[in-house]
């Protein structure tokens, strides 16, 4: 176990709610945390013991930053891992592994990884250019995804006729079978340096249409006992096989035909997992913690049953957010409500999240959906 | 509904754990601290948006600390009510109101207070001086108490025999009934300036047998519906007859008749409801916030029994904290642990707490026992 609650920093890559979760946990454990981000209005700015402001993807900035610290984790996968490369021969412990987040950075490195070590996922071709892509009409419906820089939705679109073709992403990228799945389902897992793995239950997720963010999830996933055993041990065979030490979400496709497809992974804690703050054991936030820091890793049982809505900027809104109909969410029995100190909102920004907890299924999903219509992030 | 998430402060007197827990969960709203403190180390000092310096019993240090603030509250009595009073006059919100804290602070009005309301209380007189306790043989045994700055079981003494009187408080302060009680119970109650008024389940709790402080709780009690049902009338009525915004912690006897006693209370959140963090729908520094926000108040059911030891700094160690067995701990199933970010431990200090949440009530009540054990603030 790191001696954590002494004279200890703990450094982080990206100061955004994610970061901003990682310090409410962190607390409890008296582990001072210094946050690197390039905006001064970064929802970590007042409550990192150390705030720096600078660019993740700079060697220098990220070098300078993690020089002052014991240990360095990251809450974005776009950071420079060259720096933490160096910072790690230097001997400072970085978890996730720097080698580990360039895999993931690359989401055709990432496609390869899962067929060489028998992880299922849905076929795919690497595409060098739109030329290349434009050759494939017999693949298509299929998802298009740049190899780089792709993140909450950006850097991701389907093309499902020859039309689409068009629209194809100039730039390397992969082309992948557009799967007709039943459920979108996710695992998140934790892998200490004593090599301990434990995964919290599956949550099954609702996309937004368009903007390819959850817009909501339920904890656990109505699925058969079968199906969640079998996402959880692909989730532990990743983590185990990434030699990854730390959080990694792994989003999944439950096929029509009850298979389990690898859709993405993350290797932090991730959207998916907000709800284990109110409903688990352990949240995946002291989880997280708890993996890179080598303590034991805590139980992931549920307590409650529990959904989580995002709250998204409302479309046509740009400006100094207000939260409309916040009110009638706070009285509402079961219900959660995380801020996450962004001052200014844009359509579709995460501006926070609502869990909301029940012993009863039903009544949960009808309260989710109560959040969902009657909150909205205006200007 | 106070407009509580742009450009709003909260300003806090005082800013040791109980301040920490409440910025804690002050992120998730939004709500922007501000801290004062006499100590540069105290436990808020990184994590409030603003943290100053200075006493907390000096009329300019708390008049111009609230000056910059929208809201004020406490998280220790022995504050100047004054300066909060002139505050109020001006135009701040400050909950608990000044007049509460005062009654609270004075130990003789406190029970004068009961008296008048009906509220069951311990029989008492009031002592000006040594001299007067001395003439008091045929009350004994009892309980001596100094009127005023008795905290954290300081000012506070069990005179049993005529041999004892030698010891009494030579200050004005009041002399109770020693009541020969089943069990020690406490009730959170909370109430917004809407005058919602909601209670916690009833805490049961044991005190170290020397240093009067909490040892460990559980929660939920074992006591009757009906015993139940009592204590969080009582607590309820003890708010309501105040007319106090905020939360009230009070602590109450159990006798072997049967019998529900008010002892003390506090204005404020308490060591008895930490439980509720991890055990309750709304944690007692939510339910704060919301009422003295002018929020709706939250549920106070419980999503699963819970028992809370606190971490008292190990006799005969004096000197930088080290948590010995913490490993231990953080492998036992349901136990969460709390550290409060102090440098420095001294015997019976508060170091942090370790709540236990468990299905099974005496698996909890083992385990309680296994952190008692096994966990030390040692130098």
């Amino acid at each position: 176990m790191q001696s954590f609650y002494q004279n200890f920093k703990l450094g982080v890559l990206g100061g955004g709610q994610l970061g901003r979760m990682l310090i409410q946990s962190a607390i409890d454990f008296n582990v001072d945390v210094h946050i690197l981000d390039p905006d001064e209005h970064a929802p970590c700015r007042n409550l990192a013991k150390k705030f720096a402001i600078g660019k993740l993807t700079d060697f220098d900035t990220v070098y300078n930053f993690g020089k002052d610290c014991d240990v360095l984790t990251i809450e974005i996968e776009n950071v420079n891992t060259d720096a933490l490369k160096q910072l790690q021969k230097e001997g400072k412990k970085v978890f996730p592994q720097p080698e580990v987040i360039e895999l993931i950075q690359d989401k055709g490195r990432q496609k390869l990884f899962y067929i060489n070590n028998f992880i299922p996922t849905a076929p795919f071709e690497r595409v060098e250019n739109k030329t290349a892509v434009a050759k494939m009409k017999q693949f298509l419906p299929a998802v298009n995804k740049l190899r780089k820089e792709g993140y909450d939705g950006r850097g991701v679109q389907i093309l499902r006729t020859e039309n689409d073709l068009e629209r194809a992403f100039d730039a390397p990228g992969i082309l992948e079978k557009l799967i007709d799945f039943e459920k979108e389902l996710s695992v998140i897992v934790a892998r200490n340096e004593s090599g301990q793995i434990k995964a919290f239950p599956v949550v099954e997720l609702v996309f937004h249409p368009e903007h390819n963010l959850v817009e909501y999830l339920f904890a656990p996933a109505e699925i058969t006992e079968q199906q969640s055993h079998r996402a959880k041990e692909i989730a532990e065979e990743v983590i185990k096989r990434l030699d990854m030490v730390g959080l990694l979400a792994v989003e999944m496709f439950l096929t029509k035909d009850g298979e389990i497809l690898v859709n993405e992974i993350a290797p932090r804690t991730h959207n998916s997992g907000h709800q284990t703050i109110e409903s688990s054991y352990t949240s995946q936030f002291e989880q997280h913690l708890r993996a890179i820091l080598n303590m034991p890793l805590g139980p992931t049982g549920s307590k409650i049953p529990a959904a989580m809505v995002n709250l998204l900027g409302e479309d046509g809104h740009q400006g100094m957010a207000q939260y409309s109909g916040l009110e009638k969410i706070l009285a509402l029995e079961g219900a959660k409500v995380h801020l996450y100190g962004k001052k200014y909102t844009k359509p579709f920004r995460k501006m926070g999240h609502v869990t909301i907890i029940d012993q009863d299924v039903d009544r949960l999903k009808e309260k989710a959906r109560f959040v969902k219509d009657n909150l909205k992030v205006i200007s």
